[in-house]
């Protein structure tokens, strides 16, 4: 049933999305005001569910690329948004009639809906990843063999690129370069997906999900209840560390930005160390050595009483926080899709472990 | 008025063009060979001038972009050019009726005599540098404020890229690291003008002038006459220096092949040394220290006895060459077009000298 997202929603969803984008996605609060703007001027977004788009109808994903800690420093204007999707539009050569977010993650939450308002067009409720990755072929519409060409770029200055690639690995490699040109971030658009792909390949219910979450924290906060047990509730996810940022390493490279925290144990958790690796999302998570959390399962860390979930960007020193791992979708956990998104893939020489089956 | 291109005139074209090419624009083997099969294939090419392309009709020119150090590892197909064309007319959504070649150099002179040939199109007695240079937007449209938007790439995999910039110097960056991931090497369709611009912007009669060098050293050598001194008659060239190849130094970086090779003098400039700085294409000749020939001026070596011009990517210890010195085209020689193409553009702290004013 489709339903409307005003203010509020919008408020819920880039929240809970922050839960889901493990560190990564960009920045939740500018996000989340610029979502609201266009909703403010033009009105609230209609949300879909994916039964209710024909199986002929087109969907366009709209995002940011690039890396988070220079996204905070270019505030998006929505006009970069508006010519990705006229590019891709122009070379289908044929309508889009629905916007869809491609991961779950603080801005890239909220651009879609942005989007979505300033064109009048529904937002279906699903998303790429069920979380936030941080390359482009990390999309379960990959894993299905939905091509991510025509894959449009813009920029704040007036820059565009049209790439059309033979894989999405080498869409990553093309894209990545551009975007790191275009001054380490850029607007994208790209997987244009069939009503009948999005069936088969999306991550379903994604957009309600992050609202759900976003509400749980919400009301908890709002009830002085425990924020932290209510995100567990509602994504299935557990307490994998207490403890308080003591160091964190960042830098900006390759369009990415790269880094480790050291988390040393309060608590439960006093007299242990935890390392955290990310590339823009939060990849694995180490305690005194040993892995007990890596992708593709999402490791996201909130703050300790707020249930506030904290982007890589924001890491600082003297943070006390919770470490929450949560199980990723079904589509993440073939051979195939481990391929792509596993430890491997990182660079970590070891095998993926299910967070439930460590934790439960 | 407008003449046949068979194969006899391509090899003409194909080695007056490597003495134009200053040492770049890839390799004139290759090259002819291609342009010498697409006209037993398809015919003749018509080679017109740019009085008799109408003011409103659209030409582009085709070539390719890279390290010429890799260009001749990768025998190019004509596929991608036949796409990248396709892809500016499908852009600018008006038909495009005229090839012209960006610059003159090896393959980038008989890349566009290709093309003609397999789309039965004529080719425009002109180009975009009456030499050859290393970036995008080092051609004479840009002086006039023509943009090489759309600027459209493919590679032999079958990837591909249209990319829309504010102006070309950014063209540049976004294109050379799409070349750079496209193996160092692109084929590329770019700087869509009408013959009104042509007219303006081109140096006209490059591929004239470069037949009629190429004939130049043909007959010479048929009559066993001095070849080098045919080439300075037709280029109002000079001989620069005399000397014996020690040293090459070559490297590719940053889709570029970058070196220097150093010779010692022979004959009247025995006892002396020169070195010659390259980027792609030769930029500087130091004669002992001193700068005696530099960009825009045109600095190219060809072997002593034959009159071969020599490209940066086929220097070998050894060689016995007499270096040319000759005049650039006047739409160089302006302080705008010194800022896109003179010494400082290229990181030498020295002001540009014509070369007739050290040799006359």
């Amino acid at each position: 049933m489709s339903r409307m997202i005003g203010i509020q929603e919008v408020d819920d969803i880039a929240l809970g999305a922050a839960v889901l984008g493990t560190g990564g996605g960009g920045d939740p609060y500018i996000g989340k005001l610029m979502a609201q703007q266009s909703i403010r001027e033009h009105g609230p977004v209609e949300l879909v569910s994916v039964d209710e788009v024909p199986d002929d109808e087109w969907s366009v994903s709209i995002a940011m690329m690039g890396a988070p800690t220079v996204m905070v420093e270019k505030m998006p204007g929505g006009d970069e948004c508006v010519q990705a999707f006229n590019a891709v539009q122009s070379y289908l050569g044929k309508p889009i009639k629905y916007i869809y977010s491609i991961e779950a993650g603080g801005i890239n939450s909220t651009i879609p809906i942005t989007l979505a308002a300033r064109l009048r067009m529904p937002l279906i409720d699903l998303d790429g990843m069920g979380r936030a990755f941080p390359e482009i072929q990390m999309v379960t519409h990959n894993l299905f063999g939905i091509t991510a060409t025509p894959f449009t770029m813009a920029d704040e200055k007036g820059n565009s690129a049209v790439l059309a690639t033979i894989d999405n690995r080498w869409m990553e490699t093309f894209a990545r370069s551009i975007a790191v040109n275009m001054g380490a971030t850029a607007h994208i658009a790209c997987y244009a997906s069939s009503g009948a792909q999005q069936k088969e390949a999306a991550v379903h219910g994604t957009m309600s999900l992050a609202e759900t979450i976003g509400k749980a924290i919400r009301e908890a906060r709002a009830a002085h209840t425990n924020p932290i047990e209510a995100i567990q509730r509602v994504t299935n996810g557990f307490v994998i560390f207490h403890g308080k940022l003591t160091d964190v390493q960042r830098r900006t490279v390759a369009g990415f930005a790269r880094g480790e925290a050291l988390l040393e144990g309060i608590g439960a958790d006093a007299g242990s160390i935890m390392k955290i690796q990310f590339q823009n999302e939060n990849l694995m998570a180490e305690k005194d050595g040993t892995i007990i959390a890596s992708v593709p399962d999402l490791i996201t860390m909130v703050e300790e009483d707020t249930g506030e979930p904290i982007t890589t960007e924001q890491l600082r020193y003297g943070f006390r926080v919770m470490v929450l791992g949560m199980p990723c979708h079904r589509h993440w956990r073939t051979e195939a899709a481990l391929k792509v998104v596993g430890p491997r893939y990182f660079g970590y020489e070891t095998d993926y472990v299910p967070v439930e089956q460590r934790f439960s």
